[in-house]
């Protein structure tokens, strides 16, 4: 109960929507790695999902809340890593030019998968099913138009 | 308003302490690395309030309560990336040995940072700078403390 009134708080400033991190002092490639680690953690979180909605491992309510939770936090952390200054990043990234050439396009796209997590996140301690696979695959659908335009093909 | 109450009924799954991922599937290299994206995320977040309560950046109460409430998902995320099978990882990994040969010891050292960061949480929301800022030196005494016994030296 404690940390359920805890969260409730939290959620208003996870609203916030303002970069919280000092950028101006973070080296490119700390930035891309940064923003990788976090697209490594939202499949981490998301594969088991995919999995359920495709029928390929049993569905587990728990685990459908617990992930679209975790899910919540990752998807806002990838995007302020893609700054100009993270171009300079010697290491390798799978970012593709219309990143930097198509940004209104980009911004876009990270708005419908934070959109397509936030419909996932609505449905994800209800313990409908149906709806739950539904939104699962709409996330998946997500990060699938978004890797589609703006990532290197793996 | 919605977000509120979403991520208050969230905060049910993430009390469960249950293993969300199918780690059976995943290769031990893919553990390794999905246990070192959360710490590089973790420094994120925590990096800038360090900073806060070192005085080196200005106090920013918004950015307390997001990033606590990003290391509040964070925090729960590496653990599960230290099984057995991970051993046999290929890529470099700062592990030392006592992760394997001191499980309770290690176990402790997780549990003190967990609760460090729900302290963080606890008062994230405030506004009290003082105390955020004796949490957030809480925190970091729990990071190192674990990295002091379970993490090469950099």
């Amino acid at each position: 109960m404690n940390k359920r009134l805890l969260l409730a708080g939290l959620a208003l400033a996870l609203g916030a929507g303002v970069t919280h991190t000092a950028l101006a002092q973070v080296k490119p490639d700390t930035l891309v790695k940064q923003r990788q680690a976090a697209m490594t953690l939202q499949g981490k979180y998301f594969g088991p999902l995919a999995g359920m909605a495709q029928g390929k491992i049993p569905y587990n309510a728990d685990t459908v809340a617990m992930n679209a939770a975790l899910l919540d936090a990752l998807s806002r952390m990838p995007w302020d890593g893609f700054v100009p200054a993270s171009k300079d990043a010697t290491m390798k990234t799978a970012a593709l030019p219309a990143v930097w050439s198509e940004p209104d396009k980009f911004k876009a796209a990270q708005d419908n998968f934070q959109k397509a997590v936030q419909a996932l996140v609505s449905v994800s301690r209800g313990g409908d099913e149906a709806a739950q696979k539904a939104a699962i695959g709409g996330v998946g659908k997500a990060c699938g138009g978004c890797h589609q335009d703006f990532r290197e093909k793996q």
